[in-house]
């Protein structure tokens, strides 16, 4: 009953087959490898386009940090929530990366930012008034942290509002599958089709060992070689890079990230069903595969006592992440220390 | 006939038989999962030592540079030598992870360090000059850039005189299993016991995927914590770290990677005597597994006419390096050319 | 009626005239010059102390920044209200000198830290959690950026809690001359007695032409070259150091910077309670050098008119600042144009 | 007999009239008072052309750093001569403000970058290759830290060539009146004429207080707003900025600074005349107000004793720096000394 997060989860095993594959030959160093050369036909036809150019990291933070600090100046700032995991659980990664850029904090319910902090925000930003940090960058998350989705309209409208004030968007796709599994939107449809120009698009949690893909859409591919320098400089361009790539192709293929996501999204709708019948609340409606749930003290001690592992999150509840390898007993053996 | 670079080969078998075998069941990210932990008791018999503290990650760059900031302020420099990996191929990246700090480059044969040149660049060290940057760490490299080894009594020497001037002693061993075959040196007479305080020890070159260990020995390891807090900020702390840990595992176990690294430098030793015996000069000694070789244009373009990759190298030379993978008829392919 | 800030204001004559003194002979460079050393005195008999380290910037802003960035590492933070000068109107230099580090900005009214606010934010320092980042400096700013003034036993209550959780306190003082005389506190009082470990004590607005003098209290002395370092390596060393200490040797002679303070407090009271008597309410309780009224338009528009120059603050207020050379004669036109 | 340094001088009177001239009134702050806007004109006279902006701080590093770190990203580097100011004497101020740029050192002789090897630099530059770091900027430094001039045409001839490697030209011009004055040239023809696209226009050691002026030729320009963001937040942009402006317009006018700097070399070229004619010999030829002299240790040790102050160079030289305020009759005891 381990639900502290996806990232417990083992890798799946077609990502496996896919290292295991990869490992055969020699192959050029640092991104010149064949199998990283082919992920641009799959990551085409995921997105739709062919307008994009892409890098490869093992970590979500490394990620979001060089994909912030190709638009993010040393004198700018970053648009974000202020319980974004840029800003909470990174530890300065857009500082360091950023040479030393603000995160502006904007507020909101249910993890989203608020339209109207975000029209103050942009409404703020003055470039010619040398003393204040003017932002650069609005960065969403979806899934956010809280479990909840940004539907498609709201991150184009988002975007848009961003865009007239100059901003680059960046979406942290670190669950980005779940997301999408949960409002039906396509992968182009949530990103560059809704104005994203750079995604941090995340497979570790879905399912993958540790594989993040960076994605410059259109007009932001004019900053491929400024990331790919600052890979290189921060140690996110690995000599053999065809394992990393050979874990995106395994995740990409058949829709094998959706799928998992799926899954791993329908093992929390259960949790949380199961949870609201025995009236627990929750609080923020479960769009992915977090669930925030207000359990009683006795509760808490109670699942605790039969091996339940979790943590208590900012407000009073309790996490439960849910992963494509989370086990249907597992929930009901959850649910039924409730019951006992 | 692929002589790039070591980092071209696949990794040794053995080393994913331990990633799959990691991958099972729900684990505690970040590193404190059971294979990451497991690491301490293999390290301590390698280097027969306790008293050290580590720190995994896949890149070599990633490594020295976190490495590098935890000992060197951002008013401070680095010694290195003027051809050394950090100063060359990063970069900037301790540049970067210190926050601005200098590297200060020395001379000397064959990608030494000169010992005059190193008590030159001691004695100008002065905290009180305030204009002048003043040397923290010295940084030396076990195998060199150009193939050749440090001996154990050159190390032991150079660690004295830099701790005399309160120098931190850094090693970068992204190739230390070939300098340890070449001299006939354990790891703890080449490390610690040498006066080195903190050590780059790679194994992606030797034979795993992508994994590289930062040992701070003794006095250093005062630094553990500050080491992980860089890791996390700069992307280094991978949530399912257990994978870059079993590939550790798998090199250490049975001394897989001394194995690896000896068969690395008997192919080089291989090339290097067919290429004296043909009358080719070296540039440098061969100690390890690389070769730099003086060979005149036209048999330059005669084997890569025939399909031989390798590059040229500062100062004329070609660069050949040999890996585990290196196959003997491909040695015997390559000085057949030459005989035609 | 100029009321935009207290740095529109000219120098007081006595500083050029210490200038003009100091203006002959060669000295030695870099603040080793007999102006700069003589201060030590000076700053002895003001902060009732001999344990205590200073250097001179013109700049508080530069001041602030070479003071943080000596104890917040570039993985740490500094707690600060959220409308301090160092979050809002510094263009992320904090950031900048501690090579990326984070502002963590607390609430509470009247532009001072809610001890509430306080205490959150200590309790959640965890130094083991390396995903968040964790304090290491309170900033405190006296006077306020309303106008308010931290009492000295709310001073010592905030640094206790503070050094309880083991940080530094900073005391950013570019008022601090106005502050002590609201208060009746001496500069020892409102410093290092009241545990503040390093001070920025602004000259600048109080009258000098550009002057701002960092100290160092007690242990924290031990920063003492890493702060030269950094003010050399950001070009805060002028060489002609000497022109900066004469003004500096003026101010605190014969106590002028409190006379400065004391008249730029009065004019500041008397347009306070012109306003007051004339039914205008005042968003802040004025301890200072300035007055934020609640201005219906068109007063605003008005007084604008009639050559009145104040700029709009946050809240909806107007902020009018007064100096040592704000002019009674100035007052009182003002104060004529709302009675017509 | 103090030939310590030319900042050890005082201030030229004209400078400190001017200072206390602008001391009257209210004036806008951060560089919109009349003095500083005033300065425009001035400069276009003095330069030749209105195709400039222009910025000032108080330091010499903190100029060239902030003109550096506007052209030189983080990911790329500066070729500069081995000894030049900002390689040397700078406490890695150029590393800081460009967030971890490097410096690409340079040799030549007499502390001027030989052309070949300025070549060989350019032909480096790969910025495809992202391992190597791409020089962006050559800075030239003029006077040089030898006391040698560059011509016009070697100027021309150097930017030239870094113009079509796409490289920014700086010019460190700490002492570029004494350079001017030295070659016959005009400031135009020195600076943008010769293709310098950035210049730091050095006035202190000329005979200001702290007096440095960046500008911006041409196509530069277009770094006007990132040049002012990074003096603010780097503490460079002090609130009475008039004080600042004040010592330029003095400067300025009239061609006081040229007149200044005559003086210094002249008494430069009399102090190295004397030592020639006493069989000394010279480590350079004298084109400024710097003689770097191969004294004999007896003499060294005579003249300290007689209360000479001067300074050991690298090479085994004394450096000796004149400057306006150096007396004629200052040399000629110098001179009687060594007669002794």
């Amino acid at each position: 009953m381990n639900f502290s997060s996806d990232t417990s989860a083992p890798a799946h095993p077609k990502v496996l087959e896919a290292v295991l594959a990869a490992n055969s030959g020699l192959e050029s160093s640092y991104g010149n490898d064949r199998v990283t050369r082919c992920l641009r036909g799959q990551l085409a036809t995921v997105f739709g386009t062919d307008d994009f150019d892409y890098w490869l990291t093992a970590s979500g933070t490394a990620s979001n940090a060089l994909a912030l600090s190709c638009f993010c100046p040393p004198t700018g700032a970053v648009l974000c929530h202020a319980g974004a995991h840029i800003a909470v659980d990174e530890r300065g990664a857009p500082e360091f990366f950023s040479g030393g850029g603000k995160l502006h904090l904007l507020r909101g319910p249910d993890g989203k930012i608020g339209p109207a902090q975000l029209d103050e925000a942009l409404a703020r930003i003055n470039h010619d008034f040398v003393h204040e940090t003017p932002a650069h960058v609005l960065s969403l998350t979806n899934l956010t942290e809280n479990g909840t989705a940004y539907s498609v309209a709201e991150v184009t409208d988002y975007a848009a509002r961003a865009h007239a004030s100059d901003l680059i968007v960046h979406l942290d796709g670190a669950r980005l599958g779940n997301a999408l599994v949960s409002t039906g939107a396509s992968a182009a449809e949530m990103s560059w089709q809704a104005g994203v120009d750079v995604l941090t698009f995340g497979l570790t949690k879905t399912g993958a060992m540790g594989c993040e893909i960076i994605l410059l859409f259109g007009k932001a591919r004019e900053k491929k070689r400024e990331l790919e320098a600052r890979a290189k400089r921060s140690g996110h361009m690995p000599p053999k890079m065809r394992y990393l790539s050979a874990q995106a192709e395994a995740m990409l293929a058949d829709g094998l990230w959706l799928d998992l996501a799926a899954q791993a999204n329908g093992m929390a709708r259960k949790l949380a069903d199961g949870l609201v019948a025995r009236g627990v609340s929750l609080a923020f409606e479960p769009q992915g595969n977090e669930v925030f749930a207000m359990l009683p003290d006795d509760q808490v001690t109670a699942l605790r006592a039969a091996g339940a592992v979790f943590y208590p999150w900012m407000g009073g509840s309790q996490r439960f992440v849910c992963s494509w390898a989370t086990e249907d007993t597992k929930i009901e053996r959850f649910l039924s220390v409730l019951d006992a």
